[in-house]
């Protein structure tokens, strides 16, 4: 099975998808290893429910971004990890990571990339008055949500959705595809051209 | 039933699309003129054929932009028309346009803007390497593609899309948006809330 790691910050809710994916079998890996940069973190407790070693690794131990960063990917490299899956996680990853593990580091996003990078893409997305926004999950590289994309969803933006109303809308699109990205990118004989994400089958 | 000016270049697919859905029912509004800036456009036959009457206002017969656009504003005020729908029109439109139709022209372009505005959105989508593109129909303000969105709809881009095939499948989607869009401005009550078009009855 191939090893997966998995970043998060907070209550983990995308980390939970992949758990379950793989107990359903629709995700073939096993999570190595959970890592937040925050002690507590909520998904640590789902992690463990769920017999998933974890650690923290708080950036504010380290004095410098390269040295935490240096920090998380010696952690991944040890446990053999092959995917990086950011999970709400909510630090830049920097250049020891993205040298450690590249085109090797999915992320997630709640918008319909290149449209809303950033922070708060749901608000931004509803101030913007768009119709349709979504979830993009993509490769990380060294731009703010700008790596290639592996899988997009949309879903309906309504007149009267608040960025809260939209952001759960979102979530369930989000914790359906981050799951199917994964097994895209695990499976062999993708590539990138240019920058498009293309699989080894041309299936959509 | 309200009138309607329609704007073409081309052979203007969007423009049948609009007499299709009147025909149908679908739409209730009656097109009074359609206007092309090129001599011999294709959809004055389609105009025709339909008992629309047609004009040819040639931007190359004006010295200024300012001149052009306003022999057109004067030429659909004359005639009464409520809203303009440019389709498929390939000339920017200025300050006289606006001023004579304010929030009440109508674009339709071929990406989920704010993603890919401008020219070539289809090339620009598959370059960029989305999973998701699609169609949004705007109220025309001084931006170029940035006007507030009335409606939009999502397609899927396939691994093996040229923007050729992609373009065709959002035809499709465009075919069936424009005229359900030109209902929504015609309907009594909605206002612009910031940017974002709200209709009188939240119904999405």
């Amino acid at each position: 099975m191939p090893k997966v790691g998995v970043l998060i910050s907070g209550r983990g809710s995308n980390l939970q998808a992949l758990i379950d994916a793989i107990a359903d079998g629709r995700l073939a890996a096993r999570i190595a290893v959970v890592i937040s940069n925050k002690p507590g973190a909520g998904g640590l407790d789902r992690a463990r429910a769920a017999g998933i070693e974890t650690l923290t690794i708080s950036h504010r131990d380290y004095s410098t971004r390269d040295a935490f960063d240096t920090a998380m990917a010696s952690a991944l490299v040890e446990r053999r990890v092959r995917l990086v899956c950011l999970a709400g996680f909510m630090r830049l990853i920097g250049q020891p990571m993205l040298d450690a593990f590249p085109n090797a580091i999915l992320n997630i996003h709640p918008s319909l990339l290149p449209a809303f990078p950033g922070t708060d893409a749901q608000a931004q997305a509803i101030a913007h008055g768009v119709k349709v926004s979504g979830a993009t999950v993509h490769l990380v590289n060294g731009e703010l949500d700008g790596g290639p994309i592996v899988l997009q969803a949309s879903v309906e933006v309504c007149d009267d959705d608040t960025a809260e109303s939209l952001s759960l809308r979102i979530l369930e699109q989000e914790h359906r595809l981050y799951p199917e990205a994964v097994c895209r990118v695990l499976e062999a004989g993708w590539r990138l051209v240019g920058r498009r994400f293309v699989r080894s089958v041309a299936t959509g």
